[in-house]
């Protein structure tokens, strides 16, 4: 019933955020995306990270490649083998993931454990913010608002 | 089962991503979190914006006021009756809205309507990217990784 609810009020809703949800599609979702950003690309490799049933698995890939967030590949000689790979699409929501990661570290750091984003090339420790490239600034939530215009 | 299961998981990955996850709880919190940015403040608002039910309706402020996403504040004279704003720590979610905004623009456009983020001030269409301050550059997902380093 809530899954029906949800499906209908996303898609009329006229808003790029509800729309990047529902392409996302569920909550447990965004971690098999962000395993896709480690490097994980099998089965497998997303159940043993995960721990979730393999039905559920199976079904949450199927939509994240139907939403084009991953595309599936095949490897070695059999045609029944995939590898799930992010696309374009898909790697285009690095932001979103840093953006959480950076939140998450800040609010609820993982007990016992120090996390940092770090430049590979350098080793140097990031510090992501999120600016408005038009002017340089960081972009501040009272200083922004979204406007929707026609466009027929 | 699934949501046991999600709770469990969830706490035990050393992740800040899934710590983000955890805390703003639910799919369809961020879309309450979108409306506090947005303004609405009180029970009605939310459901009218949101058509949910109201006993789903009130779990979800009540979870989001757990986590400290929202704050939960009387208005008027009753002391029965609430409004809900963004906490430094609810605030601090604005670059998710943003990039998820951005991302939901570009991959799939609310039909017949054009949507950018503007500078109230200046009137001016953002363009939000996400850069590392240290160097100035747009963080591009295969230049970045994460660490975890133990804390104890």
């Amino acid at each position: 019933m809530e899954n029906l609810m949800k499906r209908k009020s996303y898609n009329e809703m006229p808003c790029p955020i509800a729309q990047c949800l529902e392409l996302i599609g569920e909550w447990w979702s965004m971690l098999i995306i962000r395993d896709a950003f480690r490097g994980l690309k099998r089965f497998d490799e997303f159940q043993k990270s995960l721990g979730i049933a393999p039905n559920i698995l199976t079904r949450r890939l199927n939509d994240l490649v139907d939403s084009r967030i991953l595309e599936r590949q095949n490897y070695g000689e059999s045609t029944k083998r995939y590898e799930y790979v992010l696309s374009k699409q898909g790697k285009d929501l690095y932001p979103v993931m840093v953006v959480m990661f950076k939140w998450g570290d800040k609010y609820a750091p993982p007990k016992g454990i120090k996390s940092h984003v770090i430049n590979i090339k350098t080793g140097e420790i990031a510090e992501p913010i999120l600016i408005d490239k038009r002017t340089g600034h960081e972009m501040i939530f009272d200083e922004y608002k979204a406007t929707f215009v026609p466009n027929n």
